[in-house]
């Protein structure tokens, strides 16, 4: 009944101890770890003796259907994704996919998401009202996302940005801040986070108008503070009780 | 030197397994932990040798004084939030007010918020840009809440609503829809997760229209989908690859 199992696992920012304990159990258990190259050789080390089955960026479609075929054979497999398992993750993917695999039964287990891990080490960015918005125009055109920027900016709401940058999509935070300073001021608070949860994570407290000419790549998340939130020097806090800014 | 620290600890929804194990292994490692009653009770049972200090809800500079107050006294205090410590959490609190104990060495560990948790639970509603409302005007005007409200659903993000209802606060979510209704259609598929990660469980799939007359508190979150998202039936999966909705 229950030996066809696919676990979506999302397994936090990197290091083993930023994952859930029930993500661990379920790696432990799984007969076989599925997922992009780079975050099986981050766990591979934790599980060494564990089939993998791994496959390259842009490869999504692929590895879901190799993950859903070895469950269908009753093996337990943990299709694993960095962060969250739903946060720009593979979640939705899996379920659509699996609708033609009618036994595997899906389960999806939560992790922190890097707005979450780097607002930690960051300080206090978000604690109220705020979105996330993936500057990645792969499956997004970039009208949709210079909206959706826009209307961020205008309801005073913080603003965690993924995937600010590539090797491909060189300027596009440069862009975002351009966009974002039509409607807030230069002098806003912003932060970036690089490599949460790995040896060489760095974060550094900017404003809006420095933050256009840093780089950023694709293991950065970045922060656009709201009207509240303050520089204490090292750090980020946004402050609960909003004067009104309407 | 490193005697005198205050954890601010992003619990997860509720059991243990939720926990990421850095959160657990640094609830191991304290003399004090310090929470909102009812958080403090979910972790005496793991941890029922600490000494602990509970603050009623609305109590939260007198809580995160006590904390501070009580690292100051060189004890390894953790300050316990639900969900993370930074999304409608206390890490802002505490960096604010630990100005005043410069020798308190404070560091925020993040966890699992609801909307993930939740999401989890509801199939895949996430998966691309959303944004986090909390309905709560105790510290925020309501017309802020409802520009946030208008400026996410024109911008087809996923929205995730934190603190719908409570007993002081009735009719706030059927206020809501009607206000997201003047923009999105009422049959926008919408879910809501009640009491996650605990015993009670549970979560539906329903309409902008129905949720409207669905009833919930403190304990529930709201996920209105964007117009890629899709009913499968128990399940609610937001689409990657947006059409054009500008």
């Amino acid at each position: 009944m229950d030996s066809k199992k696919l676990y979506v696992v999302g397994i936090g920012p990197g290091s083993e101890e930023d994952m859930t304990i029930r993500a661990r159990n379920i790696l432990k258990k799984s007969d076989v770890i599925c997922g992009y190259t780079v975050y099986c050789d981050l766990v591979r080390p934790l599980f060494p003796d564990k089939e993998y089955i791994s496959t390259p960026m842009m490869g999504e479609e692929k590895r879901v259907l190799l993950a859903l075929k070895s469950a269908d054979e009753k093996r337990t497999v943990s299709l694993i994704c960095s962060g969250d398992a739903g946060v720009y993750g593979m979640s939705g993917l899996v379920l659509e996919l699996g609708k033609d695999f009618p036994e595997v039964d899906i389960k999806v287990i939560p992790g922190v998401t890097a707005a979450l891990s780097g607002a930690a080490l960051l300080g206090a960015p978000l604690i109220h009202d705020f979105c996330l918005i993936s500057l990645s125009d792969r499956l997004t055109k970039m009208e949709l996302i210079e909206k959706r920027l826009r209307a961020a900016a205008s309801a005073d709401m913080v603003i965690v940005i993924y995937n600010p940058e590539s090797r491909a999509r060189k300027g596009y935070l440069s862009h975002a801040c351009d966009i974002l300073m039509e409607i807030i001021p230069k002098d806003r608070v912003c932060g970036i986070a690089r490599n949460i949860g790995r040896s060489d994570e760095e974060s550094m407290v900017t404003t809006l108008e420095k933050l256009k000419e840093t780089k950023a790549d694709m293991f950065s998340t970045v922060f656009i503070g709201n009207s509240s939130t303050k520089n204490t020097g090292d750090m980020m806090i946004t402050m609960r009780g909003y004067k009104s800014e309407l």
